[in-house]
């Protein structure tokens, strides 16, 4: 308890960022986080890295650890500023899974 | 009314399959069957199309149809053959979009 305690604290949101790393590099981070003892885990992504979500998100449900719920799924748009300076949307993905 | 009732049983399932083609494509194709009479639309896409069914989604409700209300959002894997006879498992994302 006093284990899991600490760790709440130093993971307090719990959040894996998918960006373009291999796709087992984030369902590792997300298994890890679940097994420190967090209840919830969240993955978010931007653009591209959406589809990667989902495929972390099916690999850790349906491989690693067939007992967990999808707490829900969210999608919104976010505006980036680009190397030139211009402003673009991209859309983002935010699925949280829990025990 | 009998317009609508003509729509929805020659376009029943009101589903938008996201592929490679540019993403104004399927946010026409979206915009076009909810102006057909319908009263909800899925978008589905797999693998690296996922991003874009995101994007899909996101230009409909924020640039076109701003009334519109996110029904549910549900991610799958699939099992696919390849070109060589293996399978292998890709992920699939079903988004329901509704007035």
């Amino acid at each position: 308890m006093a284990e899991n305690e600490r760790n709440n604290d130093t993971l307090k949101e719990n959040i894996v960022y998918v960006g373009k790393k291999p796709t087992m590099n984030y369902v590792l981070a997300v298994v890890t986080q679940f097994n420190s003892g967090v209840p919830e885990v969240t993955i978010k992504a931007r653009g591209n890295a959406i589809s990667r979500a989902v495929d972390v998100k099916e690999i850790v449900q349906n491989k690693f650890m067939p007992g967990l719920k999808e707490k829900g799924i969210k999608t919104s748009s976010e505006e980036i500023t680009n190397e030139d300076g211009t402003r673009s949307k991209v859309s983002a993905i935010q699925i949280v899974l829990g025990k």
